[in-house]
């Protein structure tokens, strides 16, 4: 399909490529997931340089209608994922139940002393050591939440290397005999992505993410979790 | 008390005066909810111009750390109400139990017809004639949250006035009979305020809110309420 820019009309050129697009995504000619042509096949079909063709696109990713992915392309953002918060909440099974393919992706693990928060959350002294997980929950490959996930030690010894073998905290639980884990709290705040987030869940800068801080007990009550996670706010909305 | 600036020595002055009263914030010389002194005391205070005082104070309204409020002054933000979401979320008693003054503000009713969501969520065929209340709830006269209510009609005429009135949908509907009503369901999302958002909430431009639809029913189960709220996403913490 070609393009006619309405040149001289008032609307400048990098606008209507933006619009054009956004009207592709609309309709789902641009399906979720889709890539989008490369910068110079789109200079082509506009017949516009690439400078304006990376305005058209900056202006779709800092509308979280496109994703921008180093090196592969620019992408269409997917459906937001349905995320429902309860007594059993499970990433793994949430993105498979809605047709994606899910993955914990270990980033990082270190044994830390527990910082406040966490021995209150894990019923620890402040100090413990406690073994840190960072990881990125991925689904169909795009970033969904990055953040910590502390577990209490020596009960948890060793439970990165399952995790990141099996790329499902449930998994990892599993093969340390916790067969059932339930949610005890979740706590959800909202704030502008940090520089670093932003770039862990290949977010446009100044995009919102929801900061939400839960913990898990065994099905005996004992405290086996504690997480701290930024989800990209454009593909989740959480339900209760 | 006089703050000494350290002129020359690589800080700014506009930042040594953020950093300041940052420092009285977090120690709590100044309390949430307190009123800044005025931008010419802090200017006589630091011995700087007005100019450097409005940059500082802009710093720290970014930031979310205090609030403007047109034409009576500065003020440190309150700590973010803890806001439960369960079966009986109500937020007259959530911020009354948190030792906050509560009110919800009619800012404007109409009868209209009822898009697809609010059809959807309120079981009526879309096109429906349902009661719009655009209302704003506040905290100590803080706001927290900005919406639109969806009612359905006949059975609700004349629940604005008793809004309007008693600043409670909990006492509206009590008035129109319904002396209890239950969550069913509650979706969250994130993004940053709009403008006109922005400004109901009394939120410096591209702070986060928190996108709240939820549904309610009576006793009985009949939907009585459909609701999309933006919550000033530095002012509340969800818990669930």
């Amino acid at each position: 399909m070609n393009a006619v820019l309405q040149r001289g009309q008032g609307l400048i050129a990098w606008r209507q490529i933006a619009d054009a697009l956004e009207a592709e995504i609309a309709t789902g000619a641009l399906r979720p997931g889709a890539k989008l042509a490369t910068e110079a096949q789109l200079a082509t079909r506009f017949a516009v340089n690439r400078h304006t063709v990376r305005r058209a696109l900056a202006a779709l990713t800092e509308r979280g209608l496109v994703r921008s992915a180093q090196g592969s392309g620019t992408f269409v953002e997917a459906a937001p994922l349905r995320y429902p918060i309860g007594p059993r909440t499970r990433f793994s099974e949430i993105a498979t139940a809605a047709g994606r393919e899910a993955w914990g992706r270990l980033l990082e693990a270190h044994t830390v002393l527990a910082e406040p928060w966490v021995a209150e959350a894990l019923e620890l002294a402040p100090g413990t050591p406690v073994l840190a997980l960072h990881s990125r929950h991925e689904a169909d490959g795009v970033p969904i939440s990055a953040g910590v996930t502390y577990l209490p030690l020596p009960r948890f010894a060793g439970f990165d290397r399952l995790y990141a073998e099996t790329g499902s905290l449930t998994r990892a639980y599993a093969a340390h005999g916790v067969t059932d884990y339930l949610r005890r709290s979740t706590q959800i705040s909202a704030r502008i992505a940090e520089p670093a987030e932003a770039a862990q869940l290949a977010l446009a800068p100044g995009r919102a993410v929801l900061v939400i801080e839960s913990v898990n007990t065994d099905a005996e009550g004992a405290v086996i979790q504690a997480t701290r996670s930024c989800f990209a706010a454009d593909r989740v909305t959480l339900s209760v």
